[in-house]
């Protein structure tokens, strides 16, 4: 187990506390790019801690969006026409007016063009991509591991957040195994997409991308790891999460939060 | 303190009773164009009311929904081409069928070509324009106010909905100010949306814009305070709202109604 | 009352019971066109049934999500320009493929160009059509009975599920009649819609059209029961059939199922 630069346990959980401190207080905007069906669900991870979210795809309009912003997530799923030209607007905007932004290349493994739209993202350079196994199979070639995510981090210098069992985020130097969330969390969609929403608002408020990352996946895991023990099913935790999320203190983040 | 032309607390309140009831009798059929992260949870507040919702933008269709509606909400949330379109030809038929309307012009302080066109659509005046206070004054180019909401009311013959602690209603000539709802409506999203819709159909059972608004403000702000209390954070709120606003009586609006 | 082959009370429930069961251990995936209202709840509704939802929309992607998935829904509402492209492509890779879909013609009965459009649908053949009175009325021109049912059912070679009290199954020979579900589920949009992606996934895993309808009405009605007992009001009912169709097990589906 690698323990580099600063982030220990300890470390972590106090990063994470900060980190939701700032959002509560400085209530960053985030504009997402997100599929129609996490739309809702987005919106209201990110009013839970905070933060202020807008949605619109309107070439028109998103140029100014995005320039009022102080994060981005972009989120492949549901990529009609329209999303991918607003796509391409924001990331310009983002890039030019270096504001981090996420890619969560969402179900890059069930269609080509998108895993095609997704290499030409991550040449742009995002922050942090945030994907899970089958997705990073599909837009590296490479069976998930802590070091092919490190390879794939060093090479297009970016953080990657590999969402698994244990979640693994790392800058290619660095790396933090992080323990929290919950099973039934993958019974609800969008939870991801929401976390990765949430990824970009602590991106809003916290330089350093790899701390930035695991605050997100330890605040996030927790108010979902504390909102399943009281759910009776996929329904009623993500009712809880935003409640939960909506509530969490730094005790309970202290207390729950498991990265090594 | 105004108390023009009969809207004291208590003739609000029953005009509220009286505008729930129609409600549930009368089942009105109202037509959304709103943004995607408010769809569902508009319909359900307007199923929860007894209304039936329908939401299609379709160009070819949208002329047959509104012309088969009793009401039309317009609401500028994620402002793409399509509905940019639907809103022309919904408008042009609710005006030309003497359709009562409503514009909700979300995040109009955030984007100029946003701004451009809710301009234009109050001069098609709608029924009634509900806005908060960024809002407003990036509209009005006014501090929210009074005096500022009764001059922009008169000014455009419409009626405002002015959004804040206190709620404002204005036709320009009579005001009301409503005290209803609870803070932590303001943590979901789409909440101020679905007021709007609500308000769109209290507009499709009362021709007296003012007392429809004041009862559709009264009406969504009891059962939010209502549930409110019965909520542990904003994702039970979101629940515990529609469960209110269905259950809604006489004898609860009555004592719960806050208007001078 | 008839009781054609195979459809009595005792089969039907066991029927419903070995579906589920297969739900779980196969975990099919279902392309779903849905109305943008809709796709949330659906979402999270076959995710409770231990199936994967795809919703993109996207021309040059659909052709692959439907080609990966095992069933497929279309379903009318909010039929914007994209959803009518996704439909044509979506049902020619499925008959092409000879893959499962479903029918659901939304408020086929307020608007000509989308009752043109269900009728050329039809005529492709879908596994199943699941529809309203209204929207039977508007699509047969005849009243909604048994007799039309079965009638529309033979002629057009589909089974037909027809929502209403008491639901009706039919593939013009056989008949069943489902008596569960509950009224308070008609307060909840998308409840129809998200049953009939269910349908698409029992399609997904039940090669007899009408053993899966009945199974489909079956499942999703029993929760729903089930989770109005535990509800104060639609709004709780959303949450709560989502967390008891993830609990379903068979004693309760066995107790529960009202076929003849």
């Amino acid at each position: 187990m690698h323990h580099p630069t600063g982030v220990s346990r300890d470390s972590a959980a106090q990063t994470a506390v900060d980190i939701l401190a700032r959002l509560h207080t400085r209530r960053p905007r985030v504009h997402c790019i997100t599929n129609s069906v996490a739309q809702n669900f987005t919106a209201n991870i990110l009013l839970a801690a905070g933060c202020v979210p807008s949605m619109t795809l309107s070439p028109e309009e998103i140029g100014s969006f995005v320039a009022g912003a102080q994060a981005l997530l972009v989120n492949l799923g549901t990529l009609d026409a329209e999303r991918r030209k607003a796509i391409t607007t924001a990331v310009v905007g983002a890039v030019g007016s270096r504001l981090p932004w996420v890619l969560d290349p969402v179900f890059v493994d069930r269609a080509e063009p998108r895993a095609a739209l997704a290499h030409e993202l991550i040449g742009r350079r995002p922050s942090v991509v945030r994907l899970n196994h089958s997705e990073f199979l599909a837009l590296t070639g490479n069976k998930p591991s802590p070091d092919a995510a490190m390879a794939y981090a060093r090479k297009n210098k970016i953080v990657v957040g590999l969402s698994g069992e244990t979640d693994i985020v790392t800058d290619g130097e660095r790396i933090a195994r992080i323990g929290n969330g919950h099973p039934l969390m993958a019974n609800i969609t969008a939870m991801g997409c929401a976390g990765s929403a949430l990824l970009a608002a602590c991106l809003a408020v916290e330089p350093d991308a790899i701390r930035a990352t695991i605050a997100a996946l330890v605040i996030f895991g927790v108010a979902g790891e504390i909102a399943a023990a009281k759910s009776t099913g996929p329904g009623s935790l993500a009712v809880n999460i935003v409640d939960n999320l909506y509530n969490l203190d730094e005790p309970k983040l202290a207390a729950y939060a498991k990265v090594d």
